[in-house]
């Protein structure tokens, strides 16, 4: 049973608490991807001063190292990483999926398109895909793995997570007969999740994920199997363009229960923060904040970014964001900055991706604070 | 002048306190090094949480990149790196000599050599040594640059930095003729960084620093020579064996006065901390622990390391030292340190470092107590 409160709605965005073991989570929230049971470069301290409600933990990435034996010796991920507050992971579905074919662990599944055609989501050739399970290989060591629906949900539940994700398929092709096989294998590995959980008894919280590409009757069809199955609904798969996207959750929540709560799987460009709040969305993960910081892009006020590399900063005493109350904006400058990032720091790691993962976590906090005053409108960014 | 006062002496061994423009430093001390004008994977607030009392910032490094303009214009290293307790600044020597010689930046001047002989320091073929100062090329894009004692203390006096240390000669070769040769450049520029510093109006404290190598003749006449020119004594230059550097060290300090502080410059691996001190030595500065901690060394008490890369430590929920009181060993097993160590992860150095700090940081306050207590002898490691 979801522990999912609605508080406040202004249209269709929605103010809610959602209670789990570790604690209440305000939402709308943003989750920082912790990929390896740790967020890169940022210690739970930090994360902790941030205000960072939760973190999502990929399940793919620690069944293969350090292992989830390991983790479990310790009670799970909470006491093996030093992290009180909620943890989310994924099935591991993305990720054998998405394996060797270019996409960073967890990536958004947005792909670009100038054309706005959507184009095949890349697969691995080594991978055997049966009603059973995927088979797969190690990226660390080629060893051979298969990740079946019962699997997952052991992992989790070994993992201890507060939500978890149901076993889903990911082999994505544009045509329609594609997608519905894809979709009946997605619904048929939700069922076996949904029975592995009950037979090992596990009291987390499980989403189901809602399929179907950019097809809008697919979509529905998934909607409503989901809202039907689970307590709390992800949207997954491949969108498209961003604006296919938008378009895919507005012909999905209004299939779901007004109270369940919803999970916009990795995405998280500030852009699509907002617009998924306004479509009703309450959660996000995405590995934007992290990856833009090691790249040296870092967020500013009025959905900009700038790029610290550039010779423009060389003496800019200014912090990144002169608006921003973060730790780094406090005590550093564009030009220190620069200086560490060219320099190929680890210090410039830390302090930028504090930056972009305040700067998304405030954000958020704005958001929510506008809605509950019915202004989410008016929101300056 | 200088503010050193000895508050108390246990043998040979001293407890003093020097005072500075950014505040008193407790002797004895070790300063992490921050090469870059970044203690590498510490922020400013880690370093104050663990109680460290001054940083030492190369300015070899930072007159290539960002380049002392851009500090300058800052105010200084203080303002730019946003740490605002005592800074010492090397003169640039040591790194031009040994550039491309394959010496990572900073590192420890005692050449380990397994038959008790000294070998040649190595040293660039692109370097022109002449009495004027010397010509090198940056090891980041080739151009050529020249450092002398003027352009030394120049620097040094805009970088900021509290301490500083006279420009000296580092030509090190292994017989009398050549090491008398290198002691008379190295006066020489001692003379002139002092006409410099005077010229200037600088009111930072600098260090001579005594050379010498293993011939304790020239020793004890380096000795004297700073001795009569300086306010701050370094100990610098090739040592040879650990043997010979603690023979260089007690053949040394005897020759200059006793209430002038004392560092013994590049030195820091625990064992050199403890007999350094009971000689009368009362600063330090060394990468070793930064060093250490990036390639999986960690200090643990009784004066061992373990290496955390291996496989005993896979499931192992001890902290990396069970009688550590540093945030890592509060709240991390090595069992995670060694995952995220294996992965590559950002937070292992953050952890590790900031371990390896602590534990050097608290072992010379350990020292230091001792000594108020007349009980060095038998300190516990």
């Amino acid at each position: 049973m979801s522990n999912f409160k609605i508080l406040h709605k202004d249209g269709k965005a929605r103010v809610g608490l959602l209670e789990t073991p570790h604690g209440v989570i305000e939402t709308p929230n943003f989750n920082p991807v912790g990929t390896q049971a740790t967020v890169k470069a940022m210690s739970p301290k930090d994360l902790n001063e941030i205000g960072v409600q939760m973190v999502l933990a990929n399940t793919y990435h620690l069944m293969l190292r350090p292992g989830v034996k390991v983790i479990k010796s310790f009670g799970g991920l909470h006491k093996f990483m030093g992290w009180d507050r909620p943890i989310m992971t994924d099935s591991g579905g993305f990720q054998v999926f998405s394996l060797g074919g270019g996409m960073e662990e967890g990536s958004s599944k947005v792909v670009s398109s100038k054309n706005g055609k959507v184009k095949e989501s890349p697969r691995p050739k080594l991978n055997k895909i049966t009603e059973e399970g995927v088979t797969f290989q190690s990226h660390l060591d080629g060893s051979t793995h298969i990740l079946t629906p019962e699997k997952s949900m052991e992992l989790q539940l070994h993992l201890g997570a507060d939500l978890t994700v149901a076993f889903d398929d990911h082999e994505y092709r544009d045509d329609a007969k594609h997608l519905l096989e894809s979709i009946e294998r997605t619904e048929g590995w939700a069922k076996r999740s949904l029975a592995a959980f009950k037979k090992l008894d596990s009291k987390q919280l499980m989403y189901g994920v809602v399929h179907g590409g950019t097809n809008k009757k697919l979509r529905i069809r998934s909607a409503k199997f989901t809202d039907q199955n689970f307590e709390a609904i992800a949207l997954g798969g491949i969108y498209g363009t961003k604006k296919q996207m938008y378009q895919m959750i507005d012909y999905t929540l209004p299939q779901v229960s007004e109270n369940k709560i919803r999970h916009l799987l990795g995405i998280g460009e500030i852009e699509d923060l907002i617009e998924g709040i306004k479509r009703g969305v309450d959660m996000f993960d995405c590995v934007a904040p992290t990856r833009r910081a090691r790249f040296g892009s870092l967020y500013v006020s009025n959905n900009q970014t700038l790029s610290i590399g550039q010779s423009k900063y060389k003496a800019d005493k200014k912090p990144i964001d002169p608006q921003c109350s973060c730790y780094t904006c406090q005590n550093f400058s564009r030009a220190y900055l620069r200086h560490l990032y060219l320099s190929g720091e680890i210090l410039y790691h830390e302090l930028a991706t504090y930056h972009n993962i305040y700067f998304v976590t405030n954000l958020v906090k704005k958001i929510r604070k506008a809605i509950i005053s019915n202004n989410l409108p008016n929101l300056k960014l």
